[in-house]
C-alpha cells in the first residue's frame, strides 16, 4: 500500500469540524444545539443575486475566462470605486472563494520554506493554505487585553528572518472581529517597505464595520502597489458562501502575470457563482443597512451578556461577526466538547469554536473561544444563557 | 519590489492561450477563425441540469459539505453502478472541476520532489498541477505510429526511480483520443502493484467511446483498492465546463481522510454547480446517443479528410473528441501562429493546438497538432479544407 504524503500528514484538520460528531450526537439525544461555531450567516442572499442565476439563459455552461468573466470584473471595478479603491479589470483574478485566491497569492509569491507572518489568533484555514503551499507560518501575538489590536512593530521585527516573504492580515478580523485602524495599517506599510515583503490583506468582511467606523484598506496605502495583494470574497458580503467566488487583486503586473498561470491551469472559476456575484453588486444599500443593524444588535447582546458572566471577558470589536471571549476554563477544546457531550440547560446547549485552533503557538487560546453571532438576537440570548449556566457546573472551571 | 516565487516562474503558460491574441487580431482583420483548439464542446448542456439551477429555491446559498452535497454523492454512487463501478458516498470528494480533484490527489499522495510518470503526449495542465504540488513529471513516450497506445511495460520500468510515487493516465485520452484497452490497464496494474504506486486515472471522457468499444475503468482492476484514484468531471459529460464540478474517488481510507483535510481548508465546492451536476445524472440516454452519434460523424470527417492531405497522417481514435495529427511542418508552434497571423483561405482560417504543449520532452510534437472536433460537421469540413490549403503554401513545409 503506497504511503500518503508528508504534506498530507501535516495538513491540519479543521478545529471546528472535529466537534461535529458530538453536536450530531447531542441532537440525536434531543438536545437543541445553538451553532455559534460557524461563519455561515443566516442572512438571506440578496434576491437580485439569486434571480440572476434563476434567469440564466445560456444553452451551454461554458468555461469563463480564467481570470473571471470580464463584465463581472468590470463591475467589480465600480464596486471598489465606492470604497475609494482604484483598480482595473486586469488587476483582478476571480477565484473559487477567497480560499483559492489565497492559494494563488501564496504560490505566486512564496516558495516552499518561505515564511509568512500572521498576527494570532488568525483564521484557521491559513494554516491549511500554508501547508498546501509548503510555506511556514510565523505567528506574532495579539492579545485580548488590547482587544486584539495589531501587535507592536517590534514584534514584527523580531519575527522577520531572511525567509520572511509576506505578512497576512484579516481586516476586519476573523476570529477576533477587530477592525485595524488607518494608523495601524501605516505601521504595517513601514515594515513591508523596509523588508520588501508582500502584504496580503483578507478584507472579506469589509462591509461589516460598526459604530460609525470606516474600513481602511491596504489598497489605500501609498507606494505599496507592488507589495499589496487584496484578498476578497462575496461569501460573507452577500451571505452567499456556497457560490465560491472570491478574488485576488494586485497592481503588481509581474505577480498577476504569474498568478494567471495558476488560474489557467485550473481553467476557470465557477460560472453560476460569477453570474450571482455580478448581479449581487446591484444589491440595494438598504440590504446592508438592515444587515449591519442586525449584526450590531447581535454583537451588543453577545458582548454585554458575556461580560456579565463572572470570570468571563469579551472585547467589543467593531467588525465582522465574531468575538473571541475569555472564559474561566482549563481547556477550550475539552470545554467545547463537554458542552455538547455532557451538558444541557433546559434541553439546550451551545456549540462554540475552541480558540486553540486559531493560534499557531501551542498552549495559547486554552481559555478562549470564538463566538460567531450568526443567530437571531433571541437565540443568542438563549445561547449565552446556556454558556453562563454551563460555566457554573463545568468541572474544569478555573476560578 | 518583492520577487515572485520560483514556483511561479516554473509554472507553464497555457500552450493554447498564447495564440489567443493572434486569433483576436485575425478576427479584427475580418478573418473567420474556426476554433479547433479548445476542449469547450458546442453541445447544449442538458435542460434537466439547467432547470435545476433555474429552480433553486433556497434563500441562503450556504456552504455545502466539504466533500460535496451528500445527496449528490449518493446519486453519483448510482451513476457509477451503471458502469459496474461500486463505491460509496464516502469514497467521493467533490472538487471544483477535475482540476481541483487532481490537486487534492497529488497533494495527498505526493511530496515535493516526488515523481509522477505520464505517457506523453498528455493533457497540458498536468504540468501546471505538478508544479503547483512541487512534483516532477517523468514522461514516457507513446507514438502516433501505434495510435498512442500505452507504452510497453519496459518503458515504465525504465522510468521508475525511488522517487516515483504515481502514474497518471487519461482514458479516453486528451489529447490523443486513444481509448486504453482492458489488457493495457492490466499491464498497468502489474506495474502499480510491483512498485507500490498510486494510479491516478482521469476518466472525464468515459461516455465518449465509439465504434462499439466499451470503457474499462481502473476501478475494475482487482486488488488496487489502495492504489487507484479515479479523477472525474461533469464538464465534458454534460457539456457543462463552467459549473466546475469534478470528483476524486478512492477506496483508500487513509488517502481520503487526508484529502478531505485539503477539501476542508477550502470549505466547499460550488453549490450551484453541484445542484446542476446532481440533476444532470437524470439526463436521458437519448441525449448521449445523439451526442455520441454526432461526435462519431465529426471524428470520421476529420480523420478521413486529414488522411487525404498529402504528407499528413491521423490515427482513428475511439474516444474523447480529439485527435493528434502529424503534419508536414517544421514547427507546430510557428505553424499554428502563422495560420492565424499570415494565412487565410477565402477569408477563413483555423486555430489548432500545437502538440508541443502536450509533450514534456523538448523537441517532441513539432510536427503534430491537436484537433478538437467540437464544431459541426460542415464547419469541420471547411476547417480541414483551410488546413489543406494552408499546408500547400506554408513556408515551413517539410516535404
Amino acid at each position: 500500500m503506497p504511503t500518503i504524503s508528508q504534506k498530507g500528514k501535516k495538513m491540519p484538520a479543521s478545529p471546528i469540524r472535529k466537534l461535529v460528531p458530538y453536536a450530531e450526537a447531542a441532537k440525536k439525544r434531543g438536545v437543541k444545539v445553538y451553532h455559534l461555531n460557524i461563519g455561515q450567516p443566516d442572512i438571506e442572499t440578496p434576491e437580485v443575486a439569486l434571480n440572476a442565476v434563476r434567469n440564466f439563459e445560456q444553452k451551454v455552461v461554458e468555461y469563463s475566462h480564467s481570470a473571471g468573466i470580464l463584465s463581472y470584473r468590470q463591475k467589480l471595478v465600480e464596486y471598489y470605486e465606492k470604497f475609494n479603491i482604484h483598480i482595473t479589470a486586469d488587476d483582478i483574478i476571480i477565484g473559487a472563494g477567497a480560499s483559492e485566491a489565497i492559494l494563488f497569492a501564496m504560490n505566486s509569491c512564496m516558495d516552499p520554506g518561505d515564511e509568512i507572518i500572521i498576527p494570532e489568533p488568525f483564521y484557521a484555514n491559513y494554516n491549511g493554505f500554508a501547508v498546501n503551499a509548503g510555506v511556514n507560518v510565523v505567528p506574532i501575538p495579539s492579545s485580548i487585553e488590547s482587544g486584539f489590536a495589531l501587535p507592536p512593530i517590534a514584534e514584527f521585527e523580531k519575527a522577520i528572518t531572511p525567509k520572511t516573504k509576506a505578512i497576512i492580515i484579516c481586516n476586519p478580523n476573523n476570529p477576533t472581529g477587530y477592525l485595524y485602524s488607518e494608523e495601524e495599517l501605516k505601521v504595517l506599510r513601514e515594515i513591508v517597505l523596509k523588508y520588501d515583503l508582500f502584504l496580503f490583506s483578507d478584507e472579506v468582511y469589509r462591509e461589516f464595520c460598526y459604530d460609525g467606523q470606516k474600513h481602511f484598506s491596504v489598497m489605500h496605502l501609498d507606494g505599496l502597489e507592488n507589495n499589496v495583494v487584496l484578498i476578497d470574497s462575496v461569501s460573507k458580503r452577500y451571505s452567499a458562501c456556497g457560490v465560491r467566488i472570491g478574488a485576488m487583486i494586485s497592481k503588481n503586473k509581474e505577480l498577476m502575470a504569474t498568478a494567471i498561470k495558476f488560474a489557467q491551469a485550473r481553467l476557470s472559476p465557477p460560472t453560476f457563482g460569477q453570474v450571482a456575484a455580478e448581479a449581487a453588486i446591484d444589491t440595494p444599500d438598504e440590504y446592508f443597512d438592515k444587515v449591519i443593524d442586525e449584526y450590531i444588535a447581535r454583537r451588543n447582546v453577545v458582548v454585554e451578556k458575556i461580560n456579565k458572566i463572572e470570570g468571563a471577558y469579551c472585547p467589543n470589536p467593531s467588525g465582522a461577526f465574531y468575538v473571541v471571549a475569555k472564559l474561566p476554563i482549563d481547556d477550550s477544546d475539552i470545554f467545547c466538547q463537554w458542552l455538547l457531550e455532557d451538558f444541557n440547560y433546559q434541553g439546550q446547549t451551545v456549540m462554540l469554536a475552541p480558540a486553540t485552533g486559531f493560534y499557531a503557538t501551542k498552549g495559547k487560546g486554552l481559555d478562549e473561544v470564538r463566538i460567531s453571532y450568526v443567530l437571531k438576537v433571541e437565540d443568542l440570548k438563549s445561547s449565552i444563557k446556556c454558556l453562563e449556566e454551563a460555566l457554573k457546573v463545568y468541572p474544569g472551571r478555573t476560578m
